[in-house]
């Protein structure tokens, strides 16, 4: 077989069927403006223009926060652009070690451990402590992010049971039809990124107490953005200390770069031995971990912001309801306007950049099931009353009739 | 079950197991001095202490080059610490697309993708192919890194045939054993990490033409540091037309972070539609990209930089030899000397480090084959012949005399 050509064919009619779906992703080129969150400068093939963007998951804006730019700055200048190994090839500076710490602190526990990404971190961690036990069984919340599915499917030998979203009779149900003697694992996250609503983690993890699950949380949309100190909605709920292991990006609230894991420190040293995907790659930018470590530590102490994100989120809905807008209804920050099809949520994406000047995201499948695609919408600190307006006046604009009516019922 | 004790006491045992062989890897805690690599300052327990670092993989000290500081200071300050979303979301900027631009230059392709790594980048590309077509079966070098076989291993329905490490005759033979009918795609590097020899590339896309197969190649190894332009060993042997996917990383030659493929546009893009690992991880940060655009552009006319690191690997190997230490022989800018257990191989290194100021790191399983454990060095642009000489003193101090003896039979 000429591999090439059938490959190539492939990927054209893929390309081809994306396109007719509406599916197809094309990557808008916004550049940040530091000083000027959340407006961008949109790099448009007809000119360039100023844009407000609605779909950053800088949830609070710290990618732009003066210690944040200065720390990044400091490191560059001092250390160097990379950090020139892997953490175990010469690539772990006091930076990550402080971070490290930093990290583990904020979540209540003895051990942290940064890695490349969220997306690796869940992958790695998961799929290692899967390998860890013979028979492992995780028990994996349905709307489980794919990083997550990653580390599940990664890990041989293990099997996924996928309880109902949220729904604890579902997941009692399965926890007690399982043989009592295998190991098992609860995986969920606190935040759902794409619907915006919230696990019961108290209620989870006294399932796990209950049928000796071992409980693995995801607060990646979370962390920084709740709880009194940023610790996400394990610290807001008082229940961290329940959770084996909590997993959390550097690249939203805390508006840098990376991702970690945070457990008791045995355990985080057995996944720090073992994972292939923390030991085969470089260790993070000394001016990512330097940011990454201000960002953290700003936050720990800096609840207006996090008041200040609350209020504004629940400004963006109070307006989205009183316009008759179709809001998915979540406790929040982040706010899904329902638009139902692919292509149209594509149509209604560009009309808002090109016609009004506003960036929300089309989200498609497979990141939402089909028939449940939507605008994302995330007011940040530093999103105005004046923007809001403007945003549901250009949403009543580029609706259909029948999907506003549809929600006005 | 009590999940989490099983998990903690399997843990436990694990990490007790590595201590007793001398596998178990600490991270050594390395400040990175931008003005004056390859000198680190080493924050050890009982103090700091300046040392001379032989284990980067900041081949060409480009993560201190003066255009590149400067670049990433820049990039901070205009576009702030973070992308503030996944490629999709809103996280695409400018810069982005200049640096897969210009890539795509450096290996003449038609299309590049940027990943958060070069991990990253190895295991869903080569999944996102495998899995494109059913019935496929990759050809796999035996020494290749673990992030092409976690690609492999992640690629559902696809079939592993492993050759033998840069052995024609044997992929020849694996090539024509399979049923002609079956798509198959060749997977190696050019410059294997750990021993530093080098791929014949040409003959392998020989035969990957003879038998209808795609030829998948790792450069990570490479870029920046060989080719006229920094193209790598491809650019060198003049074959990176007849290579179909070139992956690379940012982080080593380049000196910054990130990693990314190079290809025909339309096979790119299909894995940048379909590909998991790319679609659901948070864009790189402005400073990582406008540093990595800038190391790119000033390597692609640095041929004086590319000299100098050849002429002292060179220096480094002569004067090895001239000890008569127990170098691995290679023709490229990795210089393994052999120890051959790991136990042995951490207290070398340990005694390196305290003793002499010099940090090399200990490679051991299973990184590694069991029984042939190492130092790994490479001399930089930046390594005096001051250096080699304390080098080579302190190895002599430090190698047990039968190891020493060994290498002059």
């Amino acid at each position: 077989m000429q591999t090439r050509a059938a490959l190539l064919s492939h990927a054209r009619d893929t390309l081809g069927a994306l396109r007719r779906e509406g599916r197809y992703r094309e990557f808008a080129h916004l550049e940040k403006l530091a000083g000027r969150f959340p407006v961008y400068r949109w790099h448009a093939p007809q000119g360039v223009r100023e844009v407000t963007v609605w779909s950053s998951n800088d949830y609070l804006g710290m990618g732009n926060h003066p210690a944040v730019l200065a720390a990044a700055a400091r490191a560059v200048e001092a250390h160097g652009a990379g950090a020139g190994g892997t953490r175990n090839i010469s690539g772990t500076s006091p930076l990550h070690a402080a971070l490290e710490s930093e990290l583990a602190s904020l979540h209540g526990k003895s051990g942290a451990l940064l890695f490349g990404s969220g997306y690796i971190a869940n992958q790695a961690a998961i799929s290692s402590v899967l390998e860890a036990l013979p028979g492992f069984i995780v028990f994996s919340d349905a709307k489980n992010h794919a990083s997550m599915i990653a580390g599940m499917r990664g890990a041989k030998g293990a099997q996924k049971v996928i309880w109902r979203h949220n729904d604890l009779a579902d997941l009692e149900a399965k926890l007690a039809a399982a043989p009592a003697a295998a190991p098992k694992l609860i995986a969920f996250e606190s935040v759902y990124s794409m619907d915006g609503d919230i696990a019961p983690i108290a209620a989870i993890c006294d399932l796990a107490d209950k049928y000796g699950a071992m409980t693995y949380l995801d607060e990646v949309h979370a962390v920084g953005l709740y709880g009194a100190t940023g610790g996400g909605i394990s610290e807001r709920d008082r229940v961290a200390h329940r959770v084996d292991l909590i997993e959390g990006t550097l690249a939203k609230g805390f508006g840098v770069f990376g991702g970690y894991i945070a457990g008791e420190a045995d355990l985080v040293d057995y996944i720090r031995s073992v994972a292939s995907g923390l030991i085969f790659t470089t260790a993070l930018p000394p001016s990512v971990s330097a940011a990454a470590l201000a960002s953290v530590r700003a936050l720990k102490q800096d609840n207006a912001r996090r008041e200040r994100l609350a209020e504004r989120a629940a400004a963006l809905k109070s307006a989205l309801d009183a316009a008759g807008l179709p809001r998915c209804p979540g406790p929040s920050h982040i706010v899904p306007v329902m638009v139902g099809e692919a292509e149209l949520c594509r149509q209604v994406a560009r009309r808002l950049l090109e016609e009004h000047g506003l960036y929300a995201t089309p989200i498609n499948y497979p990141t939402v099931p089909r028939g449940t695609e939507r605008l994302r919408l995330c007011a940040t600190p530093f999103h105005t009353d004046a923007m809001i307006a403007d945003l549901v006046a250009a949403l009543r604009a580029v609706l259909p009739a029948r999907t506003v009516a549809l929600a006005a019922e």
